[in-house]
């Protein structure tokens, strides 16, 4: 399996969010990509990187307005005389508007945000293209007749909407691989989003389509981040009309639960009869994972990737979240081999 | 004039805010209330406790759950093994869904909120709480006879609405207050809000009204807090569209655009022939504010009230912002003393 990485994914550093009440770096650092890099290479995995895909490759999935600001945003930060990394202060919450994008930086950063824990640094939108260009090149591959492919992406994609980020999310990577496929000859497109969060993202880009089916298995958001969608009664609206599935979780699930609940999720995947899979690869159901509350174990992700086999499609693998360092190369690492293993 | 004032404001202490990029103690800090009320005392002013309005009372403006969650919140917070101040993760912002409350705190926390820079803290409901009941005890003694009383609140309320809160605001006092004067015998009550910020929280209670007229004028929310409310066009809606509106200024304004604002809010507030008034009483307009960007001198603050006394109403002054902590007491005072000059 071919894998995507670019080293510009360490220019995303330096950026804090609150945790607990304390203002901490980012659980999402850049060390996570060198250790995930680390166990792929021990693998054996060919590491490449990313083809210079333009700008407009995003503009498939993204608002241009949106991408633009993400791409000037620090720059316009730094020109109003601030400086260090960028936390929105106010969001167009509940009964406020949403139908006007505030000309300053801070009501624009908020109109766009929806946490205040995705720090945008000096070098946030090197790095968000690059993992962006890395889950299109695993696309491309897949295209090219590559049976399976690994989008090493940093910062992760699957909380970022068509004009949304968030939960330390910016360019929806998977979003952009499914409709790479969906553009090179794949008529029906499956993502399964194994994230111990749901893509919101991701449902927020197909919402409305049925050529894209989007299944997601996620903690549950009455307790869970994101919290205000991956309720199971989300099931897409208009054309898209019962081409999105949400299993919500309880705190808590062990491989016990997870294991029917996957393949609940593959049934439905396999009702779909896609032509090709994306999966948003999070370890974060982990059980050592320092921010989620899942209880899976480093031996449970081979059996994740060997059930991923059955499906028999091209597959593309795009990273996501998983924030317990020391074990986050090999339990990744371990779906991938997995995978392999059965195909 | 009488001052309803409770020193339980000092239990909403300890919070901290995100203020570029630093978690830093709240600008709304208890000294604020302390320098206030030593200024008022050496006007000679008249400082009482609040009466004990049931909380009830809030139900005329606020949601019943809105108010058992701010009621609860910390308790909640502390059961789930939490310590110290609450500050949401996440929000019902763009693409999100606004149709349920989350059942876990950090979720419910999000969802009645619309920024991160209003923690609450094991006392915020209640000094909230006992703010309001300043406010209430305020227009009691205007409905009971009194020209004008005023209402030394802290924490504030403008920017909290039906049912959320943010902008250091939990309990809308000054809505609170033109609600008690409209159900003790005035048919018409006009709030002004001359706070630096947009009172989004009164707008949102009043929008669909048209026996309270809500008028504001404040820093464009293109580049000031709360940015996604209070703009010009914003007029109301349905029984209460013309009943509504707004003066935005930008920044840097003084006392020059300052004043001949002030004059044509006041020409709509006297084309709508109120029986009363309710100001909702901000000095972060003042040259010294750390937060706003306004540039009012302390000298202008008693020319605002001796323009307020003109449209000779019985009154209510209600505490907003204001946090230029040494000057606040002597512009708060100044407003009342230059008002009781002119009556
Ligand atoms: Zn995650
Ligand atoms: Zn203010």
């Amino acid at each position: 399996m071919k894998v995507a990485h670019s080293a510009l994914h360490a220019r995303h550093d330096g950026g804090k969010e609150l945790h607990r009440g304390e203002l901490v770096p980012c659980f999402e650092m850049p060390v996570r990509a060198d250790y995930i890099l680390k166990a792929v290479e021990r693998a054996g995995f060919n590491v490449s990187e990313p083809r210079p895909f333009a700008l407009e490759s995003l503009l498939r999935v993204h608002d241009a307005h949106f991408v633009e600001f993400l791409r000037t945003a620090h720059e316009e930060w730094r020109a109003a005389g601030k400086e260090g990394f960028m936390l929105p202060s106010g969001f167009p919450a509940r009964s406020l508007r949403r139908d006007h994008i505030p000309s300053g930086i801070n009501g624009k950063m908020g109109y766009y945000a929806f946490d205040a824990s995705t720090p945008i640094v000096e070098g946030t939108w090197e790095a968000a293209f690059a993992a962006a260009q890395c889950a299109l090149t695993a696309a491309a591959w897949v295209a090219e007749g590559d049976k399976s492919a690994y989008a090493l992406c940093r910062p992760p994609g699957h909380h970022a909407g068509y004009a949304l980020y968030g939960g330390y999310c910016f360019l929806n990577n998977a979003a952009l691989a499914a409709q790479y496929l969906r553009d090179h000859g794949f008529a029906r497109v499956a993502v399964l989003d194994v994230d111990y969060h749901h893509g919101n993202g991701t449902q927020d880009i197909f919402w409305e389509r049925s050529d894209v089916l989007f299944v997601s298995i996620h903690g549950s958001p009455e307790t869970e981040y994101p919290y205000f969608l991956g309720y199971a009664d989300e099931r897409g609206e208009g054309a898209g009309e019962g081409y999105t599935r949400n299993f919500p979780l309880p705190r808590g699930t062990t491989w016990k639960e997870y294991g029917p609940t996957l393949s609940a999720a593959m049934d439905v995947i396999g009702g779909f009869s896609p032509d090709a899979l994306v999966v948003s690869l999070g370890v974060d159901t982990y059980e050592g994972d320092p921010i989620s509350s899942f209880k899976l174990a480093t031996s449970h992700y081979p059996l994740i990737g060997q059930r991923l086999a059955e499906l028999k499609l091209p597959t593309v693998f795009v990273q996501e979240g998983g924030y317990a360092v020391d074990d986050i190369g090999t339990n990744v690492a371990g779906v991938l081999e997995g995978f392999l293993s059965r195909r």
